[in-house]
């Protein structure tokens, strides 16, 4: 996977965030994720296809994702059900949808979303296929991405 | 969603795991989700898009995993490690690129699997995009197979 690939992901995360939520979101150091296996409680998951193959995750604490779905909807959300569920599998997809614009070299879809509720789970990507995780700081908290993306 | 879309997929999981693990699995009846939301322990998602838009999943408690993957590669697997994630993205791979091939009014493409292992794991789909369940049963165990696809 070219680094660069992240980019796009990189600047729609922090222009979603912005527009949807009045928030700023800050990306940490991107990183190769390795024999790391961080986990997440709220993670939703978009395939991308086309002429290049992949997928993206936006991953949250329970925490995390109650108050970012609060933020979209404007009103507290207490507990994990279809309002959270929607909102961060509308966040992956608006993310995604921006983000594929910015690939000038080849085509992307973009797939439905699934939304993983679990405490502690964990995502994986084939193993020859490298994933890239961002982390993002701002006043919400942290969350994470994990792009894998590869050319044909 | 098109009932009929799933059975591709249902088709593609019997001759998958006849040719992969030498195995009979049966469907039982598919159904849409709605309140229903039962859990798992390793999922494999790929998600489809193209002339339509969709992901399939298909979800296991740890122990069928293993024995899943176990089959696939002719070992003993006791433990959910990289072998049994890229088993499983692997097996979900194969079933969505089978599958994708019946569908003839319009084209499909897949993405990069993600396999999810986290104990008692729930999957959402938007709720305006229903997703229909098929359980599988046989011999290495009961499985889930969940679909959601829409044409645009």
């Amino acid at each position: 996977m070219n680094v660069a690939f992240v980019n796009p992901f990189i600047t729609s995360t922090i222009k979603t965030f912005k527009t949807m939520l009045g928030v700023d979101v800050a990306p940490g150091k991107p990183l190769i994720k390795t024999d790391l296996q961080p986990t997440y409680d709220v993670s939703g998951i978009i395939g991308l296809s086309g002429e290049a193959q992949g997928a993206i995750a936006l991953s949250f604490s329970e925490s995390t994702a109650l108050k970012v779905v609060s933020g979209m909807l404007g009103i507290e959300l207490t507990t994990i059900g279809m309002e959270v569920t929607d909102g961060i599998g509308e966040l992956a997809n608006i993310i995604a949808g921006f983000a594929k614009q910015d690939f000038r070299d080849f085509s992307l879809s973009i797939s439905l979303p699934n939304v993983i509720v679990g405490r502690n789970h964990r995502i994986t990507s084939p193993s020859g296929s490298p994933t890239i995780m961002v982390p993002f700081n701002g006043s919400i908290g942290l969350f994470c991405m994990e792009v894998s993306l590869k050319t044909k």
